[in-house]
C-alpha cells in the first residue's frame, strides 16, 4: 500500500511516500517561509524526482491536529484536494501520536510537547511495548492522550509517575529550562535527527489505522484543533461579556 | 554549529541540514535513479528552499563506509568538492553507526544490516544507554563494531547472546526469511519511519565526533570500504593464481 503523508502542524513542512516498509522518499524543511509556500513545492519536488504517478497512492495520511491552525488548514486543505482528485481515503493522524513514532522502540516515556501558546503546550504520553509474537514489532500504547496543558501540570504528572521520560517536539525549545527546574523524574531530550514532526511517521500511523479500517473519505476529514482559535475564543468572550457572565 | 550532512552508501541519497539539535531540513529519496542524478540535485534543492548561504556551514559529515562503492565515491567526491570550497573539516561518520541512531533509545539490540553481496551483511551492534547527569541523554554504545558478516555467523552471535534484537536496513529485505529461520532470540523489524539511512543521523553523529575532535580535512578525508572491491578483489585472485596459490 503506498501512502502519501504531509505534516504541517507547526513550524516545519514535511511530505513524505511510503510504501509498505519502504520509505520512497521524504522532504522536511523548518524554516521561516510560510506552509503555503513550502508544501505543494515539495511535494511537487518529489513527485518529478521519483517520477510518481499521483494515482498509484492508496492512501493519504496527514496531521490533523492539534497544531498551528493555519499550519494544519493548509495541510487539511492540500488532503481534500488531492483526495478529491484521486479518489483516496484519509488517515487523519493525531499530530502527537505522530511525534512520538519518532522514538519507535524507545526505553522510556515518551512526551511531545508542541508550543501552543497561551502558556500551554499540546503534549500527550505513550509507551512502547513489544508484541509477544515471534518477529512481530512495537506497539505504540497511549498513556495519556494528545490534549493542551501548562507545562507545570504536565510537569507535576510526570513527577507523581516518577518513571523516565524523552522529551521531543518544539515545546522543549521554549519550555527547556522550566521542565529542568520542575522536574525530579529521569528525563532527556531527543537529539536532532529524532525531535520534530516527520512526515514518514504520520505515513507509519496512517498504515497502521488503515489496517485497523480507521480512515474517512476526505469529504468527511476533518481536523481536531483541541482548542478554539483566537477568533472563536474571542468572540465566546465577548458574547459572555455581553450576558454579564465572567469567562 | 551547522552541519551539512551526506549518505549515499546505500539505495537512499540522503542530505540534510543540522544546526545543533534542531533539524532545518531533510531531503530522502529511494528509488531507482543513481545517486550522481540524485544527490547535487537533491542538496541544491535545499540550499534554494531554505535560500542557505553553504558559507555558514561549519561542518560536512558524510556516511563514510561502508556501502555500495559507487554510491560512496559519489558522496565523498561531493564532500571533499563542498569541504575545498567552503574549507569546512569533515566528519567521516561510520555508515553502520549512522543507521543505528535511527532508534535513538531503543530498549534492545540494534542490528543494522545493509545487503553486501556475496552472501555477506555489512552489520554492527549498538546499544543505547541513559547517561547519568539530569537531563543528559542516550549514549550510543557500540558493541560490535561495523563489518561484514554472512547472516548465519550474525544469527549465530545473536542467538548467543539471546538478547531481543531489533533489525533495520536494506539488508532485512533480502534476509528476512532467513532471520525467520535461524533466530532463537526474540527480534523485530524496525517501520519506514526508521529503517533506512538518513542525513539526519549522519549529522547527530558528526556533531558528536566535532564534540571528541575526531574531524578531518577534506584532502585527508578518505572512505572506509571494509572489503576489497570486485577489481581489487579479482586482480588479487589473479596474481594469488598465477603464483600457484589457491584462494
Amino acid at each position: 500500500m503506498k501512502v502519501l503523508a504531509l505534516d504541517s502542524s507547526g513550524l516545519v513542512a514535511s511530505a513524505a511516500l511510503v510504501e509498505d516498509d519502504i520509505l520512497l522518499a521524504e522532504y522536511t524543511t523548518n524554516d521561516k517561509k510560510t506552509h503555503s509556500q513550502t508544501l505543494l513545492p515539495m511535494l511537487d519536488e518529489i513527485v518529478k524526482m521519483l517520477n510518481l504517478d499521483l494515482h498509484t497512492v492508496d492512501l493519504l495520511a496527514v496531521a490533523a491536529g492539534p497544531g498551528s491552525f493555519t499550519g494544519l488548514r493548509i495541510g487539511a486543505a492540500t488532503v481534500k484536494g488531492l483526495g478529491y482528485a484521486l479518489g483516496c481515503p484519509v488517515a487523519a493522524v493525531p499530530t502527537v501520536d505522530a511525534l512520538a513514532w519518532n522514538l519507535y522502540g524507545a526505553n522510556a516515556l515518551v512526551c511531545p510537547m508542541m508550543d501552543a501558546r497561551r502558556s500551554q503546550v499540546y503534549t500527550g504520553l505513550y509507551h512502547f511495548r513489544k508484541e509477544n509474537e515471534p518477529g512481530s514489532g512495537y506497539k505504540m500504547e497511549t498513556v495519556l492522550p494528545q490534549c493542551a496543558l501548562s507545562v507545570e501540570e504536565l510537569a507535576e504528572m510526570l513527577n507523581e509517575r516518577g518513571e523516565e521520560v524523552i522529551f521531543l517536539g518544539d515545546g522543549v525549545t521554549v519550555y527547556r529550562q522550566k521542565l529542568q527546574q520542575l522536574l525530579t523524574c529521569p528525563y532527556s531530550f531527543a537529539p536532532a535527527a529524532c525531535n520534530r514532526q516527520r512526515a514518514a511517521a504520520v505515513a507509519d500511523i496512517g498504515l497502521l489505522m488503515a489496517k485497523e479500517g480507521k480512515l474517512e473519505s476526505a469529504d468527511d476529514f476533518t481536523l481536531d484543533y483541541l482548542r478554539m482559535s483566537q477568533a472563536e475564543r474571542e468572540r465566546k468572550e465577548k458574547q459572555e461579556a455581553s450576558k454579564g457572565v465572567s469567562v
